[in-house]
C-alpha cells in the first residue's frame, strides 16, 4: 500500500496533510473492538465487579468499592487484547496491612472462579487471574481524596482513570492509532524492558495534542526536554527526554520510564510516516529468523568479532530481570574496554530458557604486547618505582622514554576478549537473580558458534543485530 | 668492571660517592688525547692557519684574520676524533656578499691542498675538507665588537670559544667525561637528527657545575623548565626542557635542539649511573644486528603488527633529512589513526642507500564494519541529511538510534594499514626531499617480510624496536 504525499524541497519540510482516509479505514479494521467485543468485555467486568462485591459480602468486608480501570474501561483498548484492571478500593484509613490482607482475601474468594491465578508484587501484593479468557488484574488500592494524598502508587490509576474517561469521548480512534503507530515501531510499552510510552501516555498526548495526525506532526520537532503540562501545574525540574506532568499530580513525570532511545526513535517513526504515510508503520511485516547460512555469510561480510554471553534466563519477572540485564550488558562492555577491546554495539536477548548479552567488537583479539604508560621521568620517586617494578621483569618486552614518559611494553594479561569474559565476567556487577543464574553456569561463543543458538525469538532478534 | 657505591634504602636516595677513581682511569685512557695527538692537532692547526693567511694575501684580501674554534682549539675534543673548525674572520663592514665570495675563495685556494672537499650550506656557504686525514671546516664569519651584535649564527662561535676557553683550563677532562657519557646514552649531538646535548652546552654544564660528578647528580633531580643563567642576564621567557643562556647572548638558548625525550634520557642514564657507576654508561656494548629467526620469534611473541615504509634515502645531508623524515613519521601515524588504527609506536631509521619509517599497531586490519555516529535525532535539518545520505545506501550495513544520535554501520573504506598507506601515503605532508623520492618508489612491507631489509644497521636498530 503506497500513499502519496506532497513533498517539499527541503527534507523535513514536506506538508503532512494528515492520515489518508483508506489509511484510516484499513487501520481500524485491524484495531478497533468490534460491538460483539465491547459487549464481551462490558459483561465480563460487570461480572469480575459482582464478584468483588460478593466476596467482600461473604467475607464480612464492609467500605470496599469495586472499580474498573485501564484501556478496557476507558474504551481505549486495542482489538484482541484481553486485559480488565479491577481495583478493589478501601477506605483511606484502612491500616496498610488489613488492606494487603482483606484485599488479597477477596481477590483470592474471586479467584475461585477463574482459570488461573498467580500472585504478584508491585508496592503492594496483587493478583493475576485468567478469568474466561481475560488477563484480569485484581489491585487492592486506598479510595484518597485527591491524587496528591496517594498512600501507595497504585492508589494514582483511579485518578488517572476519571481524567482520561472525562476526555477522551469521541477521540477514542485516535488513541488506538497512536497506540498501534506506537507498537509498531517498538516504542510503545513503559515496562521497564521496553521504556516506551504508555497507555496513559499516549491518552494524554491525544488529550493535549487533539489528533493522532497532531501528535505525529508536532513529535517531528519534540526535542529532549520537551515539556507538556496539561492542568499548568508543574512541580518538576528535573530534565528528562519528555515531561509529560500528571494531571493527577503536579510532581510527577508520566514519562518518567521513557529513554532518550525510545524517545528518538518515535521522532525517527513520525517523520518518515509524515513522508509516507503506510500501513506499515502500524503493521510492520515480521522479520524471519536469521538463517545459519546467513549467519556466516555476515559475519563474513563485517568481519568484526561476535560474542554471546549465554546464560539461563533467570525466573523472575521482566520488570526484575530486565534492569539486570541492562546493567550486565553495560558492566561486561565496561570490561572489555577496561582492557582496550573496542566496543562496536551491545545488545541483550532474552527469551524463555535462555538469555544472551551480545557484543560486537572490533576485535576478538589483541596482540600480546600492550603498551603500559607510566609517570614523567622528573616525577622522581614515581618514575623510579615504576622503572624498578618492570624493567628487566618477567613479561616485559622492553622500555622506553616517550613524551618524557617511561613506557614499558608488557605482556597483555588477556590478549583474548573470549577468555577475559570467562575469567573476569563474576566479577562484574549484575543484579541478584542474573549473577544466581550465571554463577550456576554461563558460555561465551564466538561469531560462528552463535549458529548453536537456534531459538526462533534469537534468530529475529540477530536479523536485526547483524 | 664492577664497581660498588653505598646503597641507600629509598630508590633514588643512594650517596653517590662520585666517579671513582678506578673508573676515571679507565675511561680517560680511552678518551683523553695522548701528547703525541695533542701535538699533532696543534700542528695541523698551524699549517692550516697558515694555509688560510698565504690564500688571504694570495688572493689580495686585506682584513682577514684566523681563528681556531671548536674543541680541538679548546683541549675538549675525545680522542679518535679529527674535527677541526677553522674560522676565517673579515671586519664586521664587509658587505655580505663580499664575506662569501671572498672567503669561499680564501678556503678553495686552502683546499687545494686537501685531500678532499665539499661545499656546504649553513646560514653561509662554507667548505669541508679532508685536510691530512683531519674534517675540517673553513667557515667565513664577520668579526663583530659582541656576540649581541652577530650577522649571521656562526659569528657567535668566537664568543663561544673565548668564553670557555678563560674558563675551562684544569676541567678539560671532566668534559671529556660528561661528553663521552653522554655519548653512551646516545643524547650527544645537538644535530637535527640527534636533538641531545651540543659540545659547547656540555662545557658550560662542567663550568656551572665544577664537575662531571656534580653534573650527574644535579641532573638526577632536574625538571623540564630546570634553568640555568651562569651570567644572570637572561632575556629568555619560553619554557624549554632545559634553558641553559648563552653566557654571550641573554636571547639565546644553548640547549635549543635538546628534545624533551632526550633531556629525560640523560636523567634516566644519570640516576642509573649514580646506582651503579660502570664504564659501560660510557662504552655501550654493541648491540649485534637481529637475526632472521629472532625477527621471526619476536613478531610471534608481540602479535602486534610491524609495518616498514621503505623508500630510497634522499641524498641531502642529514639536518636536512631528519626533520622531514620526523614528520613523515608523525604524519604517517596521523593518517593511520585518522582511519581507526590504533598505534603502539613510530620510529625512524635511516641508511645510506634506503631509509626506513617504522610503524608498530595493535592490529593492521579492522573489520570491515564501521560505525559511523551522526547527529542527534533532534537536531532535525543535520539528522534527515544524515539519515537520508546512509540509509539504505551501498556499502551500508545497518543503522540505528544510540544515545540519541543516529549510528549507519558503513563499510570500512581502508580495512588494512597496509592498503591505506599504499592508497594515501602521497597525501600525507612530508618534506620536500623525502616526498621526491617517495613519489619516485616506496614500499610497504609488513610483520616477516621485514626480513627482507638486510642492513646491518637497520638490524641493530631492529633489536631496539621490537
Amino acid at each position: 500500500m503506497e500513499i502519496k504525499t506532497i513533498h517539499g524541497a527541503v527534507p523535513g519540510m514536506e506538508t503532512y496533510t494528515g492520515i489518508p482516509e483508506e489509511l484510516k479505514l484499513a487501520v481500524l479494521e485491524k484495531i478497533k473492538p468490534s460491538e460483539a467485543e465491547k459487549k464481551k468485555l462490558l459483561e465480563i467486568q460487570e461480572e469480575l465487579a459482582a464478584e468483588v462485591k460478593a466476596a467482600a459480602e461473604k467475607l464480612g468486608v464492609s467500605g470496599v468499592l469495586v472499580k474498573m480501570v485501564g484501556s478496557a474501561a476507558r474504551g481505549t483498548w486495542l482489538s484482541g487484547t484481553h486485559d480488565i484492571d479491577v481495583f478493589i478500593s478501601f477506605p483511606e484509613e484502612t491500616p496498610r496491612k488489613d488492606l494487603e490482607t482483606l484485599g488479597m482475601a477477596i481477590a483470592r474468594e474471586v479467584a475461585k472462579h477463574a482459570e488461573y491465578a498467580e500472585d504478584r508484587h508491585a508496592e503492594h501484593p496483587y493478583l493475576n487471574i485468567i478469568f474466561k479468557g481475560f488477563d484480569v488484574d485484581l489491585v487492592p488500592c486506598f479510595r484518597v481524596a485527591s491524587a496528591s494524598r496517594i498512600k501507595s502508587a497504585v492508589d494514582r490509576t483511579p485518578f488517572h482513570n476519571d481524567f482520561v474517561k472525562a476526555r477522551i469521548k469521541g477521540h477514542e480512534d485516535e488513541v488506538l492509532f497512536l497506540k498501534q503507530f506506537m507498537r509498531g515501531s517498538g516504542v510503545y510499552g513503559s515496562e521497564l524492558k521496553t521504556q516506551g510510552f504508555s497507555g496513559y501516555l499516549t491518552e494524554l498526548l491525544i488529550i493535549h495534542y487533539g489528533s493522532f495526525d497532531k501528535v505525529i506532526e508536532a513529535a517531528c520537532s519534540w526535542k529532549p526536554g520537551e515539556k507538556i503540562d496539561i492542568m499548568q501545574h508543574s512541580e518538576i525540574e528535573n530534565e528528562e527526554p519528555l515531561v509529560m506532568v500528571d494531571p493527577t499530580d503536579p510532581r510527577r513525570n508520566v514519562a518518567a520510564a521513557l529513554s532518550l532511545d525510545k524517545f528518538c526513535m518515535f521522532i525517527d517513526s513520525c517523520r518518515e510516516f509524515v513522508k509516507n504515510p503506510e500501513l506499515k508503520f502500524f503493521f510492520p511485516a515480521p522479520l524471519p529468523p536469521l538463517e545459519d547460512r546467513e549467519i556466516l555469510d555476515r559475519l563474513e561480510s563485517r568481519k568484526s568479532t561476535q560474542l554471546a554471553v549465554v546464560f539461563k534466563t533467570p525466573n523472575v519477572v521482566e520488570d526484575v530481570l530486565y534492569p539486570q540485564l541492562y546493567k550486565m550488558e553495560q558492566s561486561t562492555a565496561t570490561l572489555l574496554k577496561e582492557y582496550d577491546f573496542s566496543m562496536i554495539k551491545t545488545g541483550v536477548w532474552s527469551g524463555k530458557n535462555e538469555t544472551v548479552i551480545m557484543l560486537e567488537l572490533i576485535s576478538g583479539t589483541l596482540p600480546n604486547v600492550k603498551k603500559h604508560i607510566g609517570p614523567p621521568v622528573w616525577v622522581r620517586t614515581h618514575a623510579e618505582k615504576f622503572k624498578e617494578k618492570y624493567e628487566g621483569a618477567e613479561n616485559v618486552f622492553g622500555g622506553y622514554i616517550e613524551n618524557g614518559k617511561y613506557v614499558f611494553e608488557i605482556r597483555r594479561k588477556y590478549p583474548m576478549a573470549k577468555g577475559l569474559l570467562e575469567n573476569q565476567l563474576m566479577h562484574c556487577s549484575v543484579g541478584k537473580h542474573v549473577c544466581q543464574s550465571v554463577s550456576e553456569a554461563f558460555e561465551i561463543i564466538e561469531n560462528a558458534e552463535i549458529c548453536r543458538l537456534k531459538d526462533f525469538d534469537f534468530r529475529v532478534f540477530l536479523r536485526k543485530w547483524m
